[in-house]
């Protein structure tokens, strides 16, 4: 296998863009993995501040997920939750305890001043995970979902409605006045980047945020760094989540050029490369149109082998 | 029996102070039971506002506190403790899992802008509790032990420590500045109180800072109600806590007088009528001699039936 000389950048959200991080992880010499986590689903409960895609990569890195559900702890319980359901309080949030105690601990270092950074950084090392794990910034940005049943904070649209009401936008609040994290702007400048790759996460509010937020796309294409992204509409299904019901929404093609021209239209000239499933293959040319090159590889990871076989592929297009 | 004509208003602490709250509650028509209740050794803690003193009154009148030790809850689970043990955090504070969801939902609440007295009020209706219970103001002030190991924050003394560095005084950071909970004020301003008890709690660490609140102790000796307080110290022992420890620490006599002493000394005026156990009858001439009158009775509140033989009492010793 051929690698890129130097460290990758993935860009994360939850469960689809934590499996292709494992694999990368699993493919790549420690130090060189860095990954930047959406933070735009975040979100304020019970006076802790919960943040599920950061927690799913480091939890999916650190051996502990649920490996049925993709997010969440193995083992967990529930004593907590059914104690706030006696006092009548929201519940619609699934709290495990042992999740519980990573918000709580969280909470903790926010109170007395520590970043999200080094919260996050923390925390990746008491897991035993060691690729970088970013928040994509230390400020608060929150997708808010524009729908039929008015705008709704992520989670609320995700979790509480289970995405039921009908997406005509997103925005993302506080994006203007975010600043990209630290580590990750010095990563951009150093020009010792080897690639940035795309997870197959939700384009609109997983990828978006980041990508919009402090001109990150501009700086990432000024870099002229390779930069591929894996579709997350396969066969014209998301795989997990509402990416293809929000596309559908928005009246986009739900197919992997749908997402593909999205990117294409958002950020004109970043992406060299769009990486389709086999069953996509015959999309091939419509995606060249946008001006990217085309891989058609297995990009449905079920097992730990499908995951390190699309790491694969992926940092070998980032050594072309 | 004999009740006061007015609402009566208990000062309490925790353990202690809770049990003849609850031997109050059972004595006392709805609406009569009114409880200041300590504030003084609330902390944060993991992002947390955590109120000992008023849950300890809250979980024994709502009848889920654990009966063997007191405090906490009746079936307690210890699921998140353990993960938070796991993840290298701070476990000396040892939270359940059911407390730790009164604490959560009041952290969502208090974080919403909810005062500590409208959350505490709020949780009592949802613990089904009728008694009225306050905070002892809705501004922060936190007990500062001042220990031949340096100054403690009270839980730090308390549980971290276990009490064990001598006590050399006392400090109430914030007391200075903070106002008596409003429906206090009214209830001593409406000239209708029919009596104050103050609970056998740490004269130092519970009930102190209430007093000094605020000009708490001027307002209730100006208001001319009936005032008994009722030893914490039996037989030259606390019942529970580090009250004898520190009396001793502090160069005070060890036995109920030595609490009359340092409420006459501190509150001149204040207190009518000191209860004390029969088996410190003996000590009645020395307690007269600070100006109060004593009673002598049970005061060792084991079951169900003593706490409302001892509020019987003391609600009877009010009306004379």
């Amino acid at each position: 296998m051929t690698l890129p000389t130097g460290p990758v950048l993935a860009l994360s959200g939850g469960v689809g863009g934590a499996k292709l991080c494992l694999g990368l992880d699993d493919q790549l010499p420690a130090g060189q993995l860095h990954i930047a986590c959406n933070t735009g689903d975040d979100f304020e409960h019970l006076g802790l501040t919960i943040c599920p895609d950061i927690d799913t990569v480091l939890y999916t890195l650190g051996g502990i997920s649920n490996p049925q559900q993709g997010w969440g702890l193995d083992g967990e319980t529930w004593q907590v939750l059914a104690a706030l359901e006696q006092l009548g309080a929201d519940s619609w949030f699934r709290l495990g305890d042992r999740d519980l105690a990573t918000h709580l601990w969280r909470a903790g270092e926010l109170a007395r001043g520590t970043t999200l950074s080094a919260v996050t950084a923390d925390l990746g090392k008491r897991l035993g995970v060691t690729a970088a794990v970013y928040p994509m910034s230390d400020d608060p940005v929150r997708t808010v979902v524009q729908t039929a049943a008015g705008d709704l904070p992520f989670q609320h649209y995700f979790v509480r409605e289970q995405c039921r009401p009908p997406v005509h936008g997103f925005s993302f609040s506080g994006v203007g006045s975010a600043a990209l994290q630290p580590a990750l702007a010095a990563l951009c400048a150093s020009g010792a980047l080897g690639g940035v790759i795309i997870c197959p996460s939700n384009p609109f509010v997983s990828i978006d945020p980041m990508l919009q937020l402090d001109s990150f796309w501009q700086t990432l294409r000024e870099s002229q760094v390779p930069v591929l992204a894996v579709a997350p509409i396969v066969a014209g299904q998301a795989l997990k989540g509402p990416a293809a019901k929000m596309m559908a929404e928005l009246n986009l093609p739900v197919t992997a050029t749908g997402v593909a021209a999205h990117y294409a239209r958002r950020y004109p000239g970043l992406i060299e490369t769009f990486v389709v499933d086999h069953s996509d293959a015959t999309l091939a040319p419509a995606i060249q149109k946008l001006g990217m090159e085309v891989e058609v590889t297995a990009t449905i990871m079920r097992e730990r082998a499908d995951k390190q076989a699309l790491a694969t592929v992926c940092l070998e297009l980032l050594c072309r």
